[in-house]
């Protein structure tokens, strides 16, 4: 543990729900209310997920009490079903009883009504149902709905416990006010924060590197996904951190290929760069159907740079769109790099676009041949600078295969646009 | 709780990474060992999240050993890095040493060599670090490991801890064989699961539903996610739990929209059905940028039934490629049922499919109008049978309407293909 880490005060999060569990739904709340928890400086010592059962998630909030954390967030269960217990577990395991609150009956009230005539039913049924929402411990405060349910914020023992509701996009809105006011009273220290990303060496050549530079004061995390690094250098307030900090950038920056340490993605730069030269991009997708386009169109305002373009999963829509050569694929295959070569120049001059950014692959699990197996992948990028292909051989299955490719496939127009 | 659980051996699950904490990965791990525990029979009392710090990870293990489950799994931290201290943690709360275990020492020595004649670079300072990874609690036996890190199992007061891989292509390869072994020993039951899977209604509709017919020996969970609820029904052995579950099953089939009750996707209905009619689909995005042709090819063999399409996020790609008129354009706009129907054709002619499937509409979080505000999207089915128009508004964030948009338009080909 690092000196920062000390005097950083403690937080816990506890999520509640079968379907976490079973698999039904993918947890986001969990990552996003620990990482918001971080970054405003509260050390994370525990995300927990648990059942709809209420002596279960009042046993875990008691142990979870325990270590006395400054914060103790609650997700979930606050809906009308009778899986719905979160605040019934959460009085318990604070010895408190259950009470109807005015303020928050009103608020549930409300809302009810508002999607009662949205949806054009009957406003009656409902309210019995909603009632149970306006049940909080004794001595709690509500926090307006963002959706039906409210949630709560109450102080036992020192923990303030603050109760949100399940679905992420109420919980997003209700959380960010609720978390600057406990890091103001808790004079939390947000730690200062190096991201470097690196793409196209493995982990192992990494730690040589890391371990050859003095690092005693600062937190340093390493993550690989889908053929990426990233390192998280995290420094407490001080000199002599600052100082480290700066020389392991260096000395990372130098042995290394790191793309980015300013805290960008490779999303954001591509994005940058694009819209800084004016210059627009368009796809041609075989192995990923799709889903670079879906990429490349994830950041808010990306029709400044992207057209869009052409998914080729059939060969007749390689030869009939994209002007594919049946030659072409007769003689070397679809998964070639002619092939993807000659996608990438299609759908540029089909749609007018700076860069033509293709795709082709056999993500799998069928597919495969001795000569061409499960995982090779060909990406091209044709652009003012002509053109350049990029073959990978990629481990792991269909989704891997593709979400790589993906990957590889932006590292390859960003190094074209570098060029 | 209902009956059947009484009796279901526990287990638990603890992740660690600060990684999962911190934001940098989203973690799939917890939800894919607690689903496959749950359908192995096993009641998971909790999924735990820790940070990478040996004496919070032994602080959890041992509360989470106080409750005695049959099985605790343990996946990350163990790489080679400084912050990989799992093995560590685990034998200082079993209370036992760490030593060398020469069987895993064997197998990293192997996996080692391979990485290193892989990528051309020299082995010995590799294997330096790679020592750590061949120590075990005493006692443990190593599990054969499928990347570099070999897991282990070891058995504790009644309870069997398997450490795992963080990685999980490696863990998904390591940990099914493992489960097998120990739900024979624990002789877990599976329930008897019946999902139902419904689209077109909101929760506060289902739970009426719910309530007016008995089910007090099923255990039943509803979740909402993009659009679709899906009802999880488990009924432990004997004839009376059969009787609620089918009755459950009749009163729900007859008073709401469900599309599913045999367990399939509805990609899994779309890709069915378009197979067994020799059908095609080809796609037309606009708003969802590749995301919904990303979706269709996400099942192996989509190649049957999915020629590809046309990403048209700008409106020269409507036109140039698409032929959606440009006087459309200008009287309607590109968010328009007009649109939405034109890109449908479009792309139906273009490359030949059966259908073709159109998304266009406002993601956000810019572009709305009073008119058009964000979440206004339309989606156009065009077939043999004609052609269908659905007009959606969603609510939330630009992902939200993007992923929404995604899972409305499968259904409306769902339909069509139903016509």
């Amino acid at each position: 543990m690092s000196p920062a880490t000390r005097v950083t005060p403690l937080a816990a999060v506890l999520l509640t729900g079968d379907e976490l569990l079973d698999g039904r739904v993918r947890d986001t709340n969990g990552a996003y209310l620990s990482r918001s928890l971080i970054e405003r400086g509260f050390r994370v010592r525990a995300v927990v997920v648990a059942p709809d059962d209420r002596a279960t998630i009042a046993g875990h909030l008691k142990r979870l009490l325990a270590d006395a954390p400054r914060v103790l967030v609650v997700s979930g269960g606050l809906g009308t079903t009778h899986d719905d217990v979160t605040m019934a577990a959460v009085a318990q395991a604070a010895g408190l009883e259950l009470r109807e609150h005015p303020e928050a009956w009103q608020a549930v009230l409300e809302q009810v009504c508002a999607v009662a005539a949205r949806r054009g039913i009957d406003v009656e049924p409902l309210l019995e149902q909603a009632r149970k929402q306006a049940l909080l411990p004794v001595g709690a405060t509500p926090l307006a709905p963002a959706g039906v349910a409210p949630g709560a914020v109450l102080t036992v023992d020192g923990t303030t416990i603050v109760v949100l509701p399940g679905v992420p996009r109420e919980l997003e809105a209700m959380w960010p006010p609720v978390l600057e006011r406990l890091a103001a009273v808790a004079q939390a220290e947000p730690p200062r924060v190096r991201l470097l990303r690196l793409y196209g060496v493995g982990e192992m050549q990494v730690v040589p590197v890391l371990e050859a530079a003095r690092h005693d004061l600062l937190d340093v995390a390493v993550t690989a996904s889908v053929g990426e690094i990233t390192l998280r250098l995290a420094a407490p307030s001080g000199a002599a951190a600052t100082r480290q900090m700066v020389r392991l950038v260096e000395a990372l920056s130098a042995a290394l290929p790191v793309y980015s340490s300013d805290g960008r993605t490779v999303d954001e730069l591509v994005a940058d760069t694009l819209r800084a030269a004016g210059a627009t991009v368009a796809v041609a997708e075989s192995c990923t159907g799709g889903l670079l386009g879906g990429r490349l169109t994830t950041l808010p305002g990306s029709s400044d740079y992207f057209l869009g373009g052409v998914v080729a999963y059939a060969d007749s829509v390689k030869t009939g769109l994209l002007r594919v050569p049946q030659e072409q694929l007769d003689a070397h295959g679809a998964v070639s790099p002619q092939v993807a070569g000659s996608m990438a120049h299609g759908v540029r001059s089909l749609t007018g676009a700076t860069y033509g950014l293709s795709t082709t692959g056999i993500a799998g699990p069928a597919g495969g041949t001795t000569d061409k197996p499960v995982g090779l992948v060909y990406i091209g990028c044709a652009g003012p600078q002509g053109e350049r292909v990029a073959e990978h051989r990629i481990g792991g299955d269909r989704q891997t295969v593709r979400r790589w490719t993906v990957t590889a496939a932006l590292h390859l127009l960003r190094r074209c646009l570098e060029a």
